[in-house]
């Protein structure tokens, strides 16, 4: 029950990535040795899915501290560049302040930072292996779920979100059924989820984003389950664009609605999803879907590559320290005071 | 106030076709002088839109006459071929069967089938251009309006049904704005709308389909306008793919959400949605958007070219004869009756 790869690892001095700009045609591996690749890593999306971003980040402040050759100043501005290379997924923030303050303890002791590093994705891979067990409890037998983009092995640093769970559903032979959603404009279901439920020979099926609200209200999906980029202390989740639309529609045909995510993707300082900032993405990814043209080149586009879900709309959020039910804000705190979720 | 470009016409003995696979890219015209031409342009989607799908059969039964030298048997076989080469849009059946029946009453006389096409055109273009004085009542000035897939020129004989009406809103200095959903798996919303609304300089903007959600939410829409291939008695909608979603989460935030079509769009033999035959299409269409493979090839596809809005999301059903309201299947028994709508 583990995948054979890995979205992430460090190995003699560099970060080697899964190159999932190129899958599934290709199986390709891109070498990261310095923050600047690092950073083009995160923005032109080689590595995507909060959690695994986080862990990417975490080596770029470890080449930052290297590249800086002590100057704080320097290292600073370098962290900086990685802390905003994508605005929506909190993981990445969390990450880059998390190694920065490791680095102001350990005088920006490279060692000590790549030992933080190598913590964050160790203490990722756990997470995964947590929430697989806690999640597993809202699958039952012969469920057909429905997911939207990747959070699978590719998406973190150990075997993944929600993709993680259904896995875990899967080899604890639950007879389970999986409708991937495409994932318009960068096709995340088809490209990255797809390809790890047909290798991990899980029964499945790929359909256009639109086909989700026919499924679910004519009974074809006992659950959604996917994952988030941020979440609020109120419970908004913002997610892959598309995720909202699923919540409205499950919410309206009685389905259940999981969000899945480590609690290092809850934005403690953030009350309510409205104030989430959404990243708007290149005009091409619409346009140019596998870089031909479909549409003319005249037309202005409006491209979020996420939208916020509100709490209301969510069955629940799983974590590795529970499943948070509502009332969310009230559970949200717990997790913040370290108490136990009831 | 017109187009400058027919989605068909018959000129020296040929059905001439824009292609419509070609566009945006290339201005390309496609002519049809047998039956088989004919079947061929609407199952490869030369030629696509209810209306337009019906003009092009009325010529279609023209060639089957010339074609079947007087044996009714022979012509009959041809007819049935055109009339199956999809299932969904009701117009198809509706030509053919109209053709069919003149056939018989005029032994299968090219020259009075022509004339009988030319009408269905003819009429078709009429239809558009009640449809669009009657439609401009719900449109208010300063209007948002998203729309889904092609219902424009391209999508008619004449120059559109729900595109026709938001042309006309345009012409008549409403200064709409229009949100244009690009319609995967086929983006008509991209190839073909978005080419309509350049062309006819209407400010808008291409969205993915999945940030219609987010648009209407935060009252970016004021109100959805979308076509229809087959509405049954009850007031159900057969549509492109997209659209019952839409329909749902314009319900859960009160955005008005107009069908427009032709009363041949009406199936009088059909009472409820849920008997509406739903055309599925080739897994290609998902897997390799532009023709560049996306996914993996093992994964199964579920491509299901329409879907079924229920009536009870549906605020009004604009065609020629008036705005059909709720009580839906009174109002369309008065359309059947030959009533007025009140």
């Amino acid at each position: 029950m583990t995948d054979d790869f890995k979205a992430l690892e460090f190995k003699n001095g560099a970060l080697v990535l899964i190159d999932q700009r190129a899958l599934p045609e290709k199986f390709e591996y891109f070498k990261a040795r310095t923050t600047e690749d690092v950073v083009f890593a995160i923005k032109d999306m080689v590595v995507r899915g909060a959690p695994a971003i986080g862990g990417v980040a975490g080596y770029g402040v470890y080449f930052a501290a290297i590249e800086a050759k002590n100057d704080f100043d320097v290292f600073l501005e370098k962290t900086e560049k990685i802390r905003t290379s994508r605005p929506t997924a909190v993981n990445l923030m969390w990450a880059v302040d998390r190694m920065v303050k490791r680095a102001k303890e350990e005088d920006c002791d490279p060692d000590a930072l790549l030992r933080e590093a190598d913590l964050i994705v160790e203490e990722d891979i756990a997470m995964n292996h947590e929430i697989a067990r806690i999640g597993a409890k809202v699958i039952p037998q012969n469920a057909q779920i429905l997911t939207h983009c990747n959070t699978g092995a590719l998406a973190t640093c150990g075997w993944g979100t929600a993709l993680g769970v259904i896995k875990k559903a899967h080899y604890d032979k639950k007879n389970i059924f999986v409708y991937a959603n495409e994932t318009r404009p960068r096709f995340q279901g088809a490209r990255l989820t797809a390809w790890e439920l047909v290798r991990a020979q899980i029964p499945s099926k790929l359909i256009p984003d639109s086909a989700a609200a026919t499924l679910i209200r004519d009974g074809k999906v006992d659950l959604v389950m996917l994952g988030a980029d941020r979440i609020t202390t109120d419970g908004d989740v913002a997610n892959k664009l598309g995720t909202f639309s699923l919540s409205v529609v499950c919410k309206a045909y009685g389905v259940p609605f999981y969000s899945v995510a480590p609690t290092t993707t809850i934005d403690f300082d953030m009350k309510s999803g409205k104030d989430i900032p959404i990243e708007e993405r290149s005009s091409d990814e619409v346009k140019r879907p596998t870089g031909v043209l479909v549409a003319p080149e005249e037309i202005d586009v409006y491209n979020p590559a996420f939208d916020v879900t509100p709490h209301q709309n969510i069955t629940g959020i799983i974590t590795e320290k529970g499943i948070i039910y509502p009332p969310f804000d009230i559970n949200i705190e717990k997790i913040r005071r370290g108490e136990t979720l009831s």
